[in-house]
């Protein structure tokens, strides 16, 4: 799985999340399945109302929790269609389709990383963005960008920032955050979007973090919990910028209850985002770009 | 020296910062001094100009990097003069032995933990907090709140916070968020403040984060750094919040220079914020309440 993952990374680094990836990240993914072939599956308590999680077992290592419906473990499905999202056919699929299959692909690699390292935190984190990148650059036909350049009166200089796909003058700008889960730390995202809309103009970028899970394993009881701030974020959208959606694999239901409350929080599925006529559809036809 | 934390955090749960807890944090600078008496210094390559840092290591066990110039090895020199700040007589000492003698208290238990421990992050995050909220309870002769209560329309609730100090009707208040370090994390500082200014009025809630140092260490090369991110400070300066002061123990060049540029963020050592006549001094009298 490693060596899986430094060829990707050599790809990655060298020129982006295009076809020449594609491959690439099909074999990391096959290379992570086989990690979690070795596993045995460790049933979790759920304390999240609606959802069963379980975890990979080896030897003493144990994996992140999983969420048992959203997992598919014919993985090879799943894969399959990750690879039809990735040449651009997003709209073949439903939503609930379009999540299993980014999930299932997500936690194969996240959760094979789990087990096959002593708590390494970053190369999960980093594959889950890969993975991300590459879908919603299928889907908007541009490659990201990590930083942006400041121009004005005396202040020069680039500001990093977390990818931004650039749809062109006068069109959408994305900026995509992409996170394993977020807890506390998702006042950053709204803090970037407020630097954006300060240094370019408030609506020139449109936030879209995409998130993997709010889960958190309580390694003594095996219990799995969601931390949620539905209230903090209503502050944050409210006092600091607006987000205009955030997109969750494995969304928790208190963030997904925003979406209908006033002032509103987009907060939806990455099925309901990337499906045919979902909501990126309808933004790129706001625009004319459909 | 796990005894002495359990005690103090005993105290400091049920009832703050005041002198009962003065007696508790003796006992465990003494503790932690004695974890680093058994300790072997290591001498570090510092890339840090004009500082030179050194690690306390005891068998497989290495500390956090420690500024060889404001770390005193007569330690009880240094704790005496703590004791002496926690009792009200910051303005008797001058700007750099308050700084030498917070940091060496501080460094004394966060390096202490980290030979005592493997990789606890946590506990030196938590003493370092109460150390410095001990320090400015003393000197604002008020005790924090780590919540406040949000009221507006159909809007109510309570948001956490980091250390909150109120000095009282039309007075002013200080938001303290406290960090061994911060690196890209500072933004959620610039953050919180855009709420509180949303929330409660700009201007109500004066911001000075204390921060320990910004030191890195490469465990390989035993090279120290810092990590500053400057300009990404005054892109939140002017964008987010206005921060009141940012206080270091263990200070960067590169962010004290800010303190005299344009647009101005506040940079200081904490102790020419709490010196006599110091930044803090400076404010209370502005309001009349020195």
């Amino acid at each position: 799985m490693k060596s899986a993952y430094e060829a990707l990374k050599k790809v990655v680094n060298r020129s982006g999340f295009g076809p020449e990836c594609h491959v690439l990240i099909k074999k990391l993914v096959k290379a992570s399945a086989e990690e979690l072939s070795r596993c045995k599956r460790l049933h979790l308590v759920s304390k999240v109302a609606g959802k069963s999680y379980f975890a990979f077992e080896r030897s003493k290592r144990r994996s992140r929790p999983v969420n048992a419906e959203l997992f598919d473990a014919r993985s090879t499905k799943a894969l399959e269609m990750f690879q039809g999202i990735l040449e651009g056919n997003r709209r073949e699929f439903a939503s609930v389709e379009i999540t299993r299959s980014i999930y299932t692909v997500a936690m194969t690699c996240c959760a094979g990383r789990d087990v096959a390292s002593d708590g390494d935190q970053k190369t999960p984190g980093t594959i889950f963005e890969w993975l991300c990148a590459a879908a919603v650059q299928a889907a908007l036909n541009v490659t990201p960008k990590r930083s942006l350049s400041v121009l004005n009166l005396d202040l020069k200089g680039e500001l990093p920032t977390d990818f931004v796909f650039d749809l062109g003058v006068e069109k959408p700008k994305f900026h995509l955050p992409v996170k394993t889960s977020t807890r506390e730390r998702i006042i950053q995202v709204w803090a970037h979007q407020r630097v954006l809309d300060g240094v370019y103009g408030v609506g020139r970028f449109l936030a879209m973090p995409i998130i993997l899970t709010e889960t958190k394993l309580d390694a003594k009881k095996l219990e799995v919990v969601e931390i949620c701030l539905p209230w903090q974020w209503r502050l944050y959208q409210m006092h600091i910028a607006n987000l205009w959606n955030v997109c969750y694999l494995d969304a928790p239901a208190a963030y997904l209850e925003l979406d209908a409350k006033f002032p509103r929080i987009g907060v939806a599925t990455i099925g309901d985002v990337l499906k045919k006529g979902g909501r990126l559809d309808a933004l790129l036809k706001l625009h004319s770009l459909l």
